[in-house]
């Protein structure tokens, strides 16, 4: 989507075919920093310090990230240590390993001298691939903004999200905003209330950042206020992403998502997930039991908080006594019952194991 | 309760019998700072601009705030000016609007040169009553929490709660806290779940503190984090405030209460308030419809986080692009059908109209 009125994504090579770049997105909303991905280690900090963040962001910069490794060793034991290097650097998004079994496929049975080529062809096709699966989740989710804004009789369609799963946690358009994208360039009066999704702000930070580029308008929320404005007839349907979707239809998103999904079941108001089918653990059945749950430093993030200040400066304070009383799950599981739909890039099916294998029957 | 070691109440008259001293919660916890209310003025701006909050307190601070502006002025045209000024200092707790009624009746008849003295009893009186109420709701909710620990045999009983409810948001021992600081003493083990309650963090910063200075075990999490928690048997029992409780069991209080109510409903982890009857608007029958919600300034408090950096210095800094691009609704309802039970002065309840006229058969 656009900068500063530029069209960008949140990775792409330079023009010498080989130079990766990405945006660090934890300078984000503050300044528009980016840093080239030279070596193996540069990826894993990428994705583990979330410079990159976002279930396919994270699927695309690991593919990258072998690319750069094997350019720069293509050994077997160099291989084998980037993988496992990089599967490690965040254990819950399921799109990680997705994109680096893609890598290992790619390369079976080359020689050692076609193996960084091939890698960085299939990383790029996994890019273009991303940003087409989410342009058509964008247009199935489009479908339901227009029903909504024609039962409002074209009144405002206010739509909640947590967290950001907007063009910047892709490689371009997002998931749970690209109807919201589509619908605003259709010219549909849309407004997003953007929960501010603490630990790290990515709403406050990067989604709020994202509308504003775009002219989409918003208002930023606290966690806590979802709920209210439901009861209030506020919000006319949530969307929010999805970081491991399980194959009956299980989510597991940033921490807070269950709650909202909730309320949303109580006040009666439909409850939406983008979700591309890479998000999907086909093998798993129960969210609550099977996902892995990243527990990430409490003082770090939910001690110290980062911002500028008055003065433009970046700083962190913190609010409490002692930052390192804290405990920072950084994500929840929403089961399935409180979710009224998954809008993936064949169509939109209710969340359960028949209607998704509906979609993908090839996975059956 | 103690502060570094020492007891202390939140709100005090000096020796001299007319000086009146609070502690401006604003700084908490970073700096114990205390201010004298010496005008109507100073009573107001320490209830609007929340150097007081808690409904308990806000109540002790308006009577102290009547007694000040009657000394000051005795006519009946400052008292009505005073009365005014104090009710519309903050909507939501009905705490305030009782404690004026009370001193309203207080000085009805007297001479104006017996009205300020007569006020300034009422008003201590208020806040020794305020102190047995809590007292009595600290002993009845330490029951609920013994039997919790029996049934645990002993292991650590997890409490969660919202916002502050403690001793600074009371005059001493706090509504939804006093059953843990009881607790506590008994020698119960006690681990509290301390919600950051966004956008002021009033978990991070004033339950958090008071736990801190008592010595009970804490923990800071998110107001996300909640949900997660109690879905993975992290939570034993959830105890909060009420600002405003419906004469029919309908709880008002900070934002995101309600969200918590709804976790626990699900995840059948008994919901409880501390509710002192001071707090019941026995007027009201329906929460969602009828309590007015206060509306503060979304930039200022959304929008900048204040703090201190990592030099000790306080500071505000924002995480968002456009900080006054936000909403403060301040408060949420939770209806009745979610709360187990309402904590009063007079014992345990269901949060009901017939279960509050047996506790309190006098309010008919």
């Amino acid at each position: 989507m656009n900068v500063n009125g530029k069209p960008m994504r949140t990775i792409w090579v330079g023009d010498d075919g080989k130079s990766v770049t990405i945006i660090d997105q934890t300078y984000l909303p503050h300044k528009l920093q980016t840093t080239d991905l030279n070596t193996l280690e540069d990826a894993v900090s990428a994705i583990a310090d979330m410079k990159v963040r976002g279930a396919p962001c994270i699927g695309a910069t690991a593919a990258y990230g072998m690319a750069v490794a094997v350019r720069n060793d293509p050994s077997e034991a160099a291989i084998k240590q980037a993988y496992d290097a990089l599967n490690a650097a965040r254990p819950t998004a399921v799109n990680l390993k997705w994109a680096l079994d893609e890598c290992m496929d790619t390369i079976d049975g080359l020689d050692e001298s076609d193996r960084a080529s091939a890698l960085f062809q299939r990383a790029g096709e996994i890019c273009d691939e991303d940003v087409d699966i989410c342009s058509k989740i964008g247009d199935y989710g489009l479908d339901l903004l227009k029903n909504i804004s024609k039962e409002k009789e074209g009144d405002t369609v206010n739509i909640l999200t947590h967290c950001n799963a907007g063009w910047v946690a892709t490689v371009d358009w997002g998931t749970a905003i690209a109807p919201i994208y589509k619908a605003f360039d259709a010219g549909l009066d849309v407004h997003v209330w953007v929960d501010e999704t603490r630990p790290r702000s990515q709403g406050a930070r990067l989604t709020a950042w994202e509308l504003e580029q775009h002219g989409v308008p918003y208002t930023v929320i606290t966690d806590n206020s979802g709920g209210h404005l439901m009861q209030n007839g506020l919000v006319d349907i949530c969307i929010v992403g999805t970081d491991r979707t399980t194959a009956t239809g299980d989510v597991c998103n940033k921490i807070g998502t269950y709650l909202k999904a909730l309320a949303a079941f109580d006040n009666e108001v439909p409850f939406y997930v983008g979700a591309p089918s890479r998000s999907i653990d086909w093998e798993m059945q129960d969210g609550l039991t099977e996902i892995p749950i990243e527990v990430r430093s409490g003082e770090e993030e939910v001690g110290w908080i980062f911002g500028r200040d008055e003065d433009g400066v970046l700083r962190r304070v913190t609010t409490m006594p002692d930052p390192s009383k804290s405990r920072n799950d950084a994500f929840d599981v929403t089961p399935r019952e409180y979710i009224t739909g998954l809008i993936t890039e064949r169509g939109v099916c209710d969340a359960n194991r028949d209607a998704l294998r509906v979609l993908f029957p090839e996975k059956g």
